[in-house]
């Protein structure tokens, strides 16, 4: 389109997005207020400084522009302060997700190119392990919470606390282009190698603001404000965790950094310290709730968002019923990753708990700058009726671009301009988000789509059914039908016949269709799961594949 | 910098800056709140739909990308309208002046090169006048508040309800690049002609997303959240009616267009339509404090931004008697316009309203995203004491890039990639800003400035003072120094001996150094004001050197 474009004055100053801005912002308006990680607290004039100074280090260790830095630790301090240095002197922060085999942390590390690691204690020994592996890293900076460093077998650089005490604590952050790529991390999926998703400046500093207006300004559901007090239970490592350390920085909270979680420690810190804002995936949250600590600590300030999994009904009861407000998220690693909210109307947060546990528990509403569509097998969008599903497709200012030195696949997760999540979603005439299935796992039946997921809940509700599983099988005439495998509880019994019946039901009610009931109920002892616990939906559809 | 830019996937959406993601997102958050303007009222969803018919309209009369449409409007729901609709069919939105004198509007019109005039009935007659020279307006819309359009003596496309009515109600809105310019208006100074800035989407968006984490993130100070009503009572011709129209659809909150002002309508809406952020210059505030409706009104729901001249004490001190929340920014034209604001914490929104008021009048903290500098006389930046002063320079991601079609009047205005507001402001240790002078105003004496408004301030003190003016006058020695021009009160006397030793109790209070007494002080029977109302420090310089 032939807009029209001014040409600028030659001195105009063309500025570009940058993360250093976020950290001068926090400075301007909570000045005094605390980074609190383990037995340290300081305040954002020393976050600033201590920026300077960790910069000073990754200068002298030989790290420019261009370079890689990893970081393997828990939630602390010295993350945040890499969460800044960092991408502010040009160089890319890889996040290291240490829930990773050795033998996967080695292949990132190789693809990501790593030149510098900052290394907790407790990851030593991994390190030890595989530094042979790594022929890119030069250098290596221990990071402790002991009093003394431990004993390293290899040679490093020094430990974090001392070479930062050395350092000069004033460094000029230069300004540059606001694309170039600030973090890198690494997604798993049940095949192949872990696949590297990028961010840059640009992405993080619009994630971060969009993030900031959704947080504050939505008075039915206002998860952060300048004097909210913000811990993070989703670890650092695992998508910018969530994006949020960005964001408090930027208004200028209390920080609060646990180290490894522990549950009874996680609720002390939220009680001596004031915590008001965390997020967590349900497993976490899950925990937390069930310490010791939680049984007598009233939790009633306490803001929790969830993603990454869907939380249970019981679950998110249960929170409410201790008080906590209760916030569902959803992203992934390739949307850096905030897609949809929860958001409530005053009103709505008035409703019923009953009422409100429902509502709370969606997936959420696209925050600003997220166009987000459902896209059906035929490929069109579908109604707001929040029973059709669809793949989420989404545009917004922060995706990956792509996936580090893998072209095809990059191609793959974005085609005609749509990032591809592999997710299925219905959308309710609120324009409220509910993810339904995995699109791998979406039962294709007659032009139709059957979310598994929503069958195999309904099916559960039956008292002989003790697990389920639900996949599609191929079909002649439907291209797939769904075919269920029922774990009985024990001394009961119940056939096919019986389970058909029971769903019906869901058909009078209008929760399915009648076509959506499977014909085949494969009684099973047992159902496989993958190594993280989920249902391995993959093995069942190769194993019946393997009897037909 | 070598820093590293990973190439994106072939079909990865570079997702630009666009204003029509603000409109999206305030349908999603608020779909039922109003916009309220005249005896009209509709929701979100009507906007959009008229936003879509407006662009519709605009094509048929031949307007596309890069074409430029002018408005001559009050504040209505037809200028936020066309807010969307003019830049996003990538065309441009000139902003005309209304106040302008007619040859100045047809400068403005010629220079903008204007093709499409939407003009209320109230300007039809200037519009008459001028259509003669105006030959790239191909056309003209007519406004009206009236049940029936007046008449015109020159070719109309058609009256904008009509227009709309029958115009369809989809328009696919394309994606293009952030840059393009969104708006255009003029500037005027006391010499030369209108200069005209330009205001890009990228920058707009930007702009937008800045301004909403600051109205809503900071609990001392939290101006526009969801639950909000928002009146302007700055004209929607001006900077962007400050930037809020924009921010508010963002959020979806309920918006009130008072069209032409006057005191007692905009009281009566405030009231009716439960207004509780509104904006203005001083004196327009004043007029709505003065009105008889206010003298009978509650007015403590309000919440009042100020700007565009210092407000004095006595009025900020009437609104917070009345339980006004007050608060003071600062920007200009050429700045989008927001570059501070008052920043307060919870505890110092509860101070006395003794230390309130002179908090709330200061000119605030930069925002998010702003770099702003104070530059003395010899280059360095001033220290934050409070009182040493420097020029006002900033950047901002929404700054005019220059001047259109006057490159030299650009590069005036930027210096080293810094723009130059011609402000001169001291800095508190909080960081906090005083705006104190013109740049050139301000008296350069010796290798220090000194504000000619502090002396004025300080000297007006003087009992005997009716109306002071303070100007610098060349000096061999010390290159200017002050000179003041006093008028007296009635029936008193006093000389300049007496003036001395009164400014010397501010000297002994740290307020002023001692060389900044005036050695002349001249009593004067008036002193010479601009069309404005402002000191015409031009023309006593003038003077002053003709006599010399």
């Amino acid at each position: 389109m032939n807009t029209k474009i001014i040409e600028s004055s030659s001195d105009a100053y063309q500025y570009p997005l940058l993360i250093k801005q976020l950290l001068l912002s926090g400075r301007r308006y909570g000045p005094m207020n605390e980074i609190v990680s383990g037995d340290l607290r300081y305040n954002y004039l020393d976050l600033n400084e201590r920026v300077a100074r960790l910069a000073n280090v990754l200068a002298d260790a030989g790290i420019g522009a261009g370079d890689t830095v990893a970081v393997m630790d828990w939630d602390s301090h010295r993350y945040l302060e890499a969460y800044f240095a960092v991408p502010m002197i040009g160089a890319v922060l890889h996040h290291i997700n240490v829930r990773l085999s050795p033998d996967q942390i080695a292949y990132t590390m190789q693809h990501a190119e790593d030149r510098l690691v900052l290394v907790h204690d407790d990851f030593i020994p991994i390190v030890e392990q595989l530094a042979e592996q790594l022929p890119t890293v030069k250098g290596y900076i221990q990071l402790t919470d002991a009093d003394a460093p431990g004993q390293t077998t290899f040679d490093i650089i020094g430990e974090y606390e001392t070479l930062l005490a050395s350092a000069d604590n004033h460094y000029v952050f230069p300004d540059f282009d606001e694309n170039s790529t600030a973090t890198t991390f690494y997604t798993t999926g049940t095949t192949g190698n872990p696949k590297g998703v990028f961010f840059s400046h640009r992405q993080l500093v619009l994630h971060t603001l969009n993030a900031a207006t959704t947080f504050a300004a939505y008075e039915g559901a206002p998860l952060l404000r300048s004097e909210d007090v913000y811990m993070p239970m989703t670890p650092m490592f695992h998508v910018h965790a969530w994006g949020v350390p960005y964001v408090a920085t930027l208004l200028g909270v209390k920080q609060v950094y646990p180290g490894r979680y522990e549950p009874n420690h996680l609720v002390r810190l939220y009680r001596d310290e004031g915590v008001t804002f965390s997020h967590g995936v349900p497993t976490v949250l899950q925990m937390v709730l069930d310490s010791d600590e939680a049984k007598t600590t009233d939790l009633s300030r306490w803001k929790l968002l969830t993603g990454g999994a869907a939380p249970t009904e019981a679950l998110v009861r249960k929170m409410m019923e201790r008080g906590i407000s209760f916030y569902t998220g959803y992203g992934m690693s390739e949307t850096c990753p905030l897609l949809t909210i929860t958001h409530l109307s005053p009103e709505q947060a008035q409703l019923p708990l009953d009422e409100q546990v429902v509502l709370r528990m969606r997936t959420g509403t696209p925050i600003p700058m997220v166009e987000l569509r459902l896209i059906d097998d035929a490929g069109n969008e579908v109604s707001r009726d929040d029973t059709s599903v669809g793949e989420v497709q989404v545009r917004t200012p922060w995706l990956t671009q792509g996936y580090f030195r893998e072209p095809e696949k990059g191609d793959e997760l974005w085609q005609g301009g749509w990032l591809h999540t592999g997710d299925v979603a219905s959308i309710n005439d609120e324009g409220v988000i509910q993810i339904r299935d995995r699109m791998k796992d979406v039962i294709k039946t007659g032009g139709e789509w059957i979310s598994s997921l929503l069958l195999e809940s309904l099916i559960s509700k039956h008292p002989a059914v003790n697990n389920v599983a639900v996949v599609g099988v191929p079909d002649a005439r439907w291209d797939e039908r769904p075919l269920a495998q029922v774990v009985l509880s024990e001394g009961v019994e119940v056939n096919a016949d019986e389970l058909k019946a029971h769903l019906m039901q869901f058909v009078d009610d209008g929760q399915i269709n009648k076509w959506a009931i499977p014909e085949q109920f494969h009684i099973v002892k047992s159902i496989p799961v993958t190594s993280v616990g989920k249902i391995d939906k993959k093995r069942i559809r190769a194993e019946l594949a393997n009897q037909l």
